[in-house]
């Protein structure tokens, strides 16, 4: 009742990205341009091939993050159109901030930024820590305080990914460490310093029925499906890359099965809970991105997927749980099961696949490691023989130490920064509901007429 | 009440169909046929990886006109399986027509027409005008009006498309001025003449619900990601292609966010607009069609998307009510927001884009202009030196001129052809209801018993 | 109420499932392992090729089978969640079974099977048999009974592919015969057995709603815009591949088309059937299989899309009715009007394919015969000569006869296995929905307070 209409805080939102994208558009003007167009035919055809190879992946991976993850953030039944809005903005919005910070740090040379397709699929990457972080607190933020939170992930995911991939030579075509391992832990910082002690009660609109499970069953099939072209995009052309597809489809395949016999064994009535479903399947793909490129047997794979599928189903039933009651930490959709937990498997199991892989093919096969392309995971290969095995198992032990550390630091700082009045936080009771930053019909449907009498006297209120 | 049940408007439907896929197999019998395979190894690699090449793109742009633009459709929440059968029936019947009048037309050798992939493809984007135009006349027209008006609307268009392209040689790679603007402008004509001056009152079915909305969007966003591949399938491989992709999605990702503060501002309580959300994300994607290959810099891209938000936002929110009050206009998707005023923005944007590019680059690369591959732009690029850049800009210009000239007046005729009695246009009161076409059970859930009882009774009357 | 909680029908699910993902692991470990990695640029070359080429295709087959399968099966309104997991469980127990089962039988090679994308693929297409055989029974047999049926079938598929295609030389590159065919025929010999003289009642939960019709055929658009790939796949690279792709557009078009005008007509007031739209449209895909790389003009596979559209609807309209009167036959989804009478078809017009090609082309294209790449169709082509156009044409027929006769024997026989009360069919009140097997929140919105507390009754019943 004190916030006066002009600074009423949805007229924040309006206000925040008008200010990014006339930024973004200064920022462009003064430092983003293409490559020269080539006179030369070889190089229209090399460009050509590269975008014949990297398109259709590319394209997987938007289906993925604007379609699959969006449906799967629809299990909230009236939150529906809000999760996949918000997560659909919050793409657009970090991919371009990615995108500008990212040639700044990296990419600048005299004075230019030169843009191209793998630019902008690394600028993505760096985009799904924000949509994977917004997970732990879904439904009790508003669009201000995801758009901070999106704004200040950024530059912290492209200071630990420098830290962990370009200081300290981790191996990880997948992003299992760099991006799922911190945006969980990010996420969680961000719950644990924007809800403090505050036990978060059941919400009566945070009950999935069955159409929006449904709805989120279909986001998960779609990420599913897509997932191999997301781990395997960054790889060396070649063998590495039909390995790491192979490996990704046997992992989510164990992962899928796995997480049904997890489910139903867990649960007292052996029924299965579609929210371990929904989120099991996907472990296994978490989990192999950290080893998907490493020579190792198939059934390695087969075993890492039905591992993290079991840690995820545990995560549920037992850790969540137990987080909320000793640590009063709130995770909405439950990303410590699904990234933070096989995630760290995942980390686990490239330790020893690189001291496992060094016995069989210690110098046998020194060709496979010369440089033939030139992304970063294969310039690093040629490191690890200076570096050594046993170096390289610590410095992926230490990249995910800095995962973990960095990420929980920053992401509690930053949910301090979202608890500012100005951000707007929901009422607890508007939350999970459309209704709050939509104009969406009465939804009445699903609930009794006193509920919504309630909540347009509360939206009155808030509106004065 | 005078309709014999033989002639009763529902069995005309497969009367017309049946007669059409007869047609159609008569003509694919005398005309056209495939290639004769080659014998030599090359010419298969050849094949081959033009295969490799379409295809992906190709399958692209069918998820974008069989599920995506489908979907978005489907925010009349009682007309959602009509919206979804329509869009892909109508689909299937221009693409035929297209294929075999284009070829009569273009590709007519020896009395043969031989098929491949680029010419199916190029009969779909002809199919997608009817697509866009019947978004105008959405739920308010028999199928056998929206069949004859695709009859009508592919002709006209491969006309239209023939003058603008090959005789005024428009340079409109992603279809803007061609594709887009043709088909509003047809759309928006047909609908003053079957609608003539009388105002078509709010339906009572004609309100999207929640459900109804948030399907729309999962086909809103289906478009979004597969744009660029509309966009860049035609464009020359190499530099243009790739620059064609990135400013798409540029154009399209400021657009999305330019919508959030679009709508935002212009509503009055600040909450946004589903039906912005839906519409406005996809502006930047027809408005950059036109300019999308050109040597521009990065920063155009995202501009332009920009402003085709802000203008689609202006007008779901003032033109629409203006055009329907004062000239009783009726556009029930608001295909112009969408398509004729980015549109119009695009094509103007390509007069400026020619006139700035002929100043930074004007003689220094030759051989970008140089004849490599071989499609309508780049040939057409080699002529543009002859013609001069200021030939080129008004040329541009007069494009766009014959697309809105030539399709508001087919438009009108059509939609004065389709005011046919025998045609059935549905009674007001049965409008927006799948249950007119199909077999579809009760949708009593979402509406009062007593207009289901009304609607029975009209149902009878109408079947005697 | 005999049956002690430790053996609960809902306890072998978890004990089935991860018996057979240790097994696998077994498996696994002694016989699956990936090629050594090439130390020859060349060879890095043609691995990056292989998997360019093949992964776009392999991933609109994910599609396919994972989203749109899945989607297709949701027609049932209370079953979706069951029809959608069911379905993504299968599938991946079928292929990672099909993939030891097949390598053990083709690829085994001093005791090690080398894993690639394309036997990954191969077994994919064997996962497809049990997610057609499974629309026979769907809804109303348990999850353990579909594993068990899936373990059963997909031996005998193996070994009647090796027969029909190895063997016989049937050319089938769409699987029409060998897939379709086959997993029709199983799937009604495992109806009869299962079921046997008794008639299966209408249930009240087995009516589509608006919404459950509308999902569904959102699934069949999805399946429609990727079949090409499906067929595609396995063709040789180039011409062959070209037209395969053009030729099950084609069919597919015309099938849809034609749908519609035969439902039409079908139908008494002239509404078309949600049900026939769903299938019809695919009809086209599931016949042009068989022939869709052979030499014939486009306007055959107009003509046989149009043709198994029609005996599709026929079927739906007269046959599976009379099926179910005289035979007391069941058959949930129709995949005998999808599959079966299609693939009849389809198979038919192979046989006149080949007749036809032989008069036009005798002798004259000998190069078109000769083998360039390596896949089973043209190995087969080249061994076509020998045994003479008669003998081919007299081949396809004995394929199908091998397909159904050994379908529906040993369908009988695992339909029959299937009966083991300790598999758990469920009563037919618990049918068709979706509580029985998930943690679902009660679905009372769209069913009377009664119906659930009897459900309740009968699950409480169960349980004890």
């Amino acid at each position: 009742m004190a916030v006066p209409p002009s600074t009423h805080p949805r007229r924040l939102l309006p206000l925040f990205l008008g200010l990014f994208q006339g930024a973004l558009l200064l920022l462009f003007t003064l430092f983003i341009t293409y490559d020269e167009p080539s006179a030369q035919a070889e190089d229209t055809n090399l460009v050509a091939n590269e975008v014949y190879s990297t398109f259709p992946f590319f394209q997987d991976i938007q289906v993925m993050l604007v379609v699959g993850l969006g449906l799967l953030l629809t299990f909230l039944p009236r939150y529906g159109f809000s999760a996949l809005t918000h997560n659909f903005l919050l793409l657009n919005f970090s991919m371009q901030w990615a995108l500008v910070l990212q040639g700044l740090l990296h990419h600048f040379h005299h004075g230019q930024i030169h843009l191209d397709l793998h630019k902008l699929l690394i600028s993505e990457f760096a985009a799904v820590t924000v949509l994977i972080s917004v997970g732990a607190i879904l439904g009790r933020a508003s669009p201000c305080q995801l758009l901070v939170m999106a704004t200040c992930e950024i530059p912290i995911y492209l200071a630990s990914e420098w830290v962990i991939v370009t200081c300290l030579g981790v191996l990880d075509v997948g992003g299992t460490i760099t991006i799922h391992v911190f945006s969980c832990y990010f996420g969680l910082g961000v719950s644990k310093a924007l809800f403090r002690a505050t036990q978060q009660p059941p919400h009566p609109k945070e009950t999935p029925t069955p159409r929006s499970d449904l709805m989120s069953l279909v986001g998960t099939l779609i990420l599913w499906v897509f997932w191999p072209s997301f781990v395997a995009v960054l790889c060396q052309p070649g063998d590495a890359q039909h390995r790491a597809i192979l490996n990704t489809l046997l992992a989510m395949s164990s992962s899928t099965i796995t997480t049904v016999v997890a489910s139903s064994l867990l649960e007292r009535d052996g029924k299965l809970s579609p929210g371990h479903l929904q989120n099991g399947s996907l472990a296994g793909g978490v989990a192999i991105g950290v080893v998907a490129d490493m020579a190792m047997p198939p059934v390695a794979s087969l075993a890492l997927g039905s591992l993290s599928a079991v840690v995820c189903i545990f995560g549920f039933r037992f850790l969540t749980p137990l987080l909320r009651r000793k640590l009063t930490l709130h995770d909405q959709c439950g990303i410590h099961n699904l990234h933070g937990l096989p995630g760290i498997l995942g980390a686990a199991a490239s330790v020893v696949a690189i001291l496992m892989a060094s016995k069989d093919t210690s110098g046998s096969h020194p060709s496979q490691l010369s440089p033939v392309g030139g992304n970063a995971s294969e310039v690093v290969e040629g490191q690890w023989g200076g570096r050594g095995v046993g170096g390289q198992a610590l410095c992926q032990a230490a990249g995910l130490a800095v995962a973990i550390g960095a990420s929980l630091l920053a992401g509690l700082l930053t949910g301090a920064a979202l608890r500012l009045p100005c951000l707007a936080r929901p009422p607890e009771r508007l939350c999970f509901d459309d209704s709050l930053y939509f104009k969406i019909q009465d939804q009445a449907e699903s609930s009794g007429p006193d509920s919504s009498a309630e909540e347009a006297a509360l939206a009155l209120k808030e509106q004065v």
